[in-house]
């Protein structure tokens, strides 16, 4: 692989955690900047959203460290129009030469925009997983050793696991819409 | 519990019952004035929110007689970025100094927003519940003692049951977008 | 003039002044219900459009008293669309016989739309105008006069006549978007 | 049936099949001039909504081949608000008599605007259906002969089959929102 | 200049005039096939976009007569990103290779999204002028022999010309936004 | 004053100039972080919004070198709402103290939402100015020495004064809508 300028990085980081960290420390290896997108930034307080863009920013950027010199971190709204979706990020974002990412479906939406695409080593993919690492938190489990200890601050200090339990209490299919007492 | 002079309570009123009347009679009882939101407003014709934010209106409004002279009655469209919920809401509402609700959701984000929160002591909460009353409404139960009458009226007039059970029969998942023939 | 059952008036209320009470007590000789749709709901903190549709909704309320029990008031949003404006409306509204108005842009929506019309008269149009008012706001004129003393009392509360200042002082044509130091 | 001067079509066409195709030869013994409405123009790069409106106009646009001098061909979007889903469309629409469909819930709609509806007869509708089709698709079935040659040249061009099992790798309840590496 | 094979032309069509067939018919030696863009198509019923886009898909559709079979006349709307507009675009239309356009805004956004753009020759650009005819449909000039006769005959039906005096009497600069008495 | 954690300062940055440089070298010395907001980060291509998001971020980025490690760059779309606007941003920034601000509406919607204000000393403010500079820049003044050299060097590689030329070539009072031929 060649040494890149700068690259891009989607993820909805909810919440940011280990396997998040350990592939932009990856990516700095491969590319002097990284981009790091904040996507679904509109979205919120619901079980697979819980924490708002801002908390995703703060998050991102004290657990980076000395390492935010060469990071740029986006928050970026999704559209209903996938194959719009690159083009749409681009007016948002510095030039970058290429996207990491493995996930399929960002890839079939990349090579329809002409943009290149490289894989990210996954660490501990079983455990460090959005959905998993939401899961423990609201059945208490031990979720804190998975995130970076920036990241553990952060959501204690917008009591972010009473959040979660409450988001799951009401139940996950209605949560995207404001579901009132009827 | 102190006497307040205006506070908000939200519901989506698909459509208008008993427990919703029952709500705010007593809520007249603890405030001199009370805003009544009509959630979810730019939704309709769908198994979930049959009736439009007009409809529900006039069955409020009828349904409460004289009451109307210390009611609001206000259509309010749903927004993505629940955290931004209340904030929203307040632009389209006279101030309020409290929300009337038993949603746990709803009381997360008015303490997200710092806005204090009541109970309503439930009537029959059994029977009176917006989603059991639209299926007995399909299948022909006996739906219309469970509302006022002035709703009944409305729902009437404006073939609601037949509206219903075309939205029962096309699908519920399907609803919410116009899936059309294929 | 036949007497009607239910009506809709439109307008922005801007503030709201004497010439609008006076429009919905005479369009109360006409009908025995009237529907105020208070437009532009979505927009504030212009100069346009100084008050928030919640602020607008209680100068109404407050100065109609009595006569509210008759009365509906409903913010509405505008919409890109003309041609769709009346129809649109109709989902938020109580259904209604005849738009009540002076102006010649709504006569030619209602009339696209097969909807019936009917003129107001006048009273004091010299002076009892939004524009006007807004101006002897900004310039320290004897606008109290020429508002419910109900309407005068909330845009006291809300601060009006600063936030109006303001408004007018960054300049109107810049104000719909914000336009920050650059 | 009386003869009509236009109509109009709508669907999704994803993709367009010979049911379709049939249905328009039909329509057009019936009316001079045919609407061809493609529907949730905005989606795509969805396992439900696999193609862009342009790829979807282009495969009817082809397979009409000298047809196309009656046929308009229009985009349009879905919009939530489904009560004011035929007055929405009449703004992007020349004027037409009546709508040609057999879904229930379109019928609905169109009764709820006083516009008139006609029934489509079924041609082979356990196999000419877009869902079953994709699937075949997906399954590497004999989807070809069940579309327009033309249509099916259009969907080798975009590499349609290899987006559809991607789509379907990733999993249908995911696509409608870009839900990226958690 | 090479032929080819399918080719854009976009324009907002306020009124279709001969102008306009003129330059359809210069492409069409151009090329095999032209995708006629109906711009700005959710705008209506103001003094510049006087007709809605299904009025404007009729005018062109009808002027063209034998021409259509080689001619996709499509409504797209209007985005605020200017520089995602070609982008937007291209989801909701057949593949092009040309732009045909004598805008030097639109070649601009054209060249930032590497879309080739060829110049029309102009046809009485003075007299064939989009704003100019509006104007004298406005003050009763002799508009009728610079349009098509078709469209002549669809502004008649619609009873363009008198919503285009009311539009006119109404002021220019407040149409964009429904302005109502206040 | 004093000191901070974390502060914001919001600006359009069409173009990112010495002003804004000296401004944020000045914040840093009143709080340890600032958060620097790129407003109306939807438009672009327009005579008053030239630059694109992305573009104006590696402006900002790269004229600040070894300081990035303390500041947030974050675009955010204007929104409708004046009086919901400093509500919106707080979804989309980590948690800030005060705004930085000479605006005097910036300062009345901050009040508003009982968000604290603090001045910022000017720095020539006659020659530092964004408006100025665009004109400049049409112009073939010397606008380059206003800016940090990075800055400039980020305009060059997009052809940022040739885009500048064809915009205001095309009008500016047009700019913000797409105004095709007509």
């Amino acid at each position: 692989m060649k040494q890149y300028k700068r690259v891009f990085f989607p993820g909805r980081f909810q919440p940011f955690h280990n396997g998040h960290l350990h592939a932009i420390k990856y990516i700095l290896t491969k590319s002097k900047e990284v981009i790091v997108g904040v996507m679904a930034a509109q979205y919120n307080f619901t079980l697979q959203d819980p924490f708002t863009a801002g908390e995703r920013i703060q998050m991102i950027h004290d657990s980076l460290k000395n390492l935010n010199i060469n990071v740029y971190i986006v928050p970026l709204n999704n559209i209903p129009n996938n194959s719009l979706w690159i083009e749409y990020l681009k007016n948002y974002l510095p030039s970058f030469e290429v996207v990491f990412t493995n996930n399929a479906f960002v890839k079939l939406l990349c090579e329809k925009s002409s943009v290149k695409v490289e894989p990210i080593p996954f660490k501990q993919r079983e455990r460090l997983n959005g959905e998993k690492i939401r899961e423990l938190m609201v059945k208490q489990g031990n979720w804190e050793k998975l995130l970076p200890s920036e990241a553990v601050k952060i959501i204690k200090q917008v009591n972010g696991v009473k959040r979660l339990k409450t988001l799951y209490a009401v139940g996950a299919a209605e949560l995207s819409k404001v579901k009132l007492n009827t």
